[in-house]
């Protein structure tokens, strides 16, 4: 068992009820009613489920030390109680992407992008996990998964529209946006 | 099915015959007399295995486009007639490599222990495929399996000490050197 895998199970039941699907790019993901956050990599469709997304819990691919710190310092831990309101936003970036070397990704990602000092902006806020799912037999490369208080619920609207008009954004193929209540 | 996913399965039967398997460090890998190299993410062992190691051809962790360049336009691919001798060498690396920055393991990988500028010394010679497990479910990070004529075999041996005695050795925690002839 991967104690870094991760399940989102799409379906009828699961701890987060499902408000809103938004089809950003590419293919959508079938209707679901829940979603259950498992922590295991599943390795079949559990009963009454639609669809069901793996990923990884992992090493950073591209943060610097003073990155680091800063996230570690200033980043909430999953599971606030006040954090009622949920994000699953899976994204898959195109092959030209993926033959970038790291260098080229990197300058992309931060240095015209920002992707971290966004981030940051919006801490304590708003918790994130990412899942990397390129490796595995997924549809998509990235699960992020997100919490965060209702009252959030407009920076959070922010923090995904200042991202998705970044460069790094270009790369991006499909990206679905489920948002969830606990 | 993942293209990019690749099985290396030891047992009774295989392209490729085991002719030494030496424990590096740590715990090593049951004796099996052949290897079979399998172009796909095998969910469970195939009868008469004894173990089946899993891992994906993926993208550039730390390489530059300058490096990149230089690998690309040197590096042969595997499957050359004459490369009739192979190594499978897989290996984990401790929690404490995996919980530096990016910037941080780069800097060992490369400009202290020159992994990159070593592995270009021996080219043409060695064709050489990494494949990525640390996000999939498996007991290795890293498989690395490489081809090369027997005359090179003195070659590969000088290759694979010269990475041992590096700095990013020493966040190796377990490695099994696997030779085998076609």
């Amino acid at each position: 068992m991967n104690a870094r895998g991760f399940s989102f199970v799409g379906g009828a039941s699961g701890g987060w009820r499902v408000t809103r699907v938004s089809r950003v790019v590419g293919e959508g993901l079938e209707d679901a009613k829940c979603v259950d956050v498992v922590g295991a990599n599943l390795s079949s469709l559990p009963p009454d489920a639609v669809w069901v997304l793996r990923g990884t819990a992992s090493y950073d691919r591209y943060v610097t030390r003073q990155e680091k710190n800063r996230l570690n310092s200033e980043q909430p831990l999953l599971g606030r109680l006040e954090a009622t309101c949920a994000a699953l936003i899976p994204v898959k970036k195109s092959p030209e992407w993926w033959q970038l070397a790291h260098d080229e990704r990197r300058a992309i990602f931060e240095e015209r992008s920002h992707h971290v000092q966004t981030g940051v902006k919006y801490l304590p806020a708003i918790a994130r996990r990412l899942h990397h799912s390129y490796d595995l037999d997924e549809p998509f490369d990235f699960l992020t998964w997100f919490e965060y208080a209702p009252e959030h619920a407009g920076a959070f609207e922010e923090l995904v529209l200042e991202l998705r008009a970044t460069e790094e954004w270009n790369y991006v193929i499909r990206e679905v946006d489920v948002r969830l209540v606990r």
